[in-house]
């Protein structure tokens, strides 16, 4: 089965890419770490609201339409 | 400033309640403890995914649409 954090992760990667964003430069852009944002797109992370409002945000979205996004991810 | 927690927490309270449940009962349904219930209702917790997604299941919702109905709250 997918657990929706890695849909989430594939669904931020996968937007991230389309933004433009080295993974790197789109932490720098959420204020959070690297290999954070590695293991959040690898679907290891138990992500918090505030740190999927910051990625959602950095993406020009609210945290429900990335949520919403990532339940359309196999 | 309304906080993505605080309108989350009142969604919770408002879809909890309108499906009848107590607050107690509704915390043991999610699997969770009910004075942790209750800091999400009162937007003091900084919510993990997987706990959101919990709570969604209980109301029949995914957690997408959770934050979606949240983010109407004011």
């Amino acid at each position: 089965m997918t657990t929706l954090r890695s849909k989430l992760g594939r669904a931020v990667r996968r937007l991230r890419r389309a933004a433009g964003y080295s993974q790197e430069s789109f932490a720098d852009k959420c204020g959070v770490h690297r290999t954070y944002m590695g293991s959040v797109e690898r679907g290891e992370t138990n992500i918090s609201l505030d740190n999927l409002e910051r990625i959602a945000k950095a993406l020009n979205m609210t945290a429900g339409q990335l949520l919403v996004e990532a339940e359309k991810e196999r």
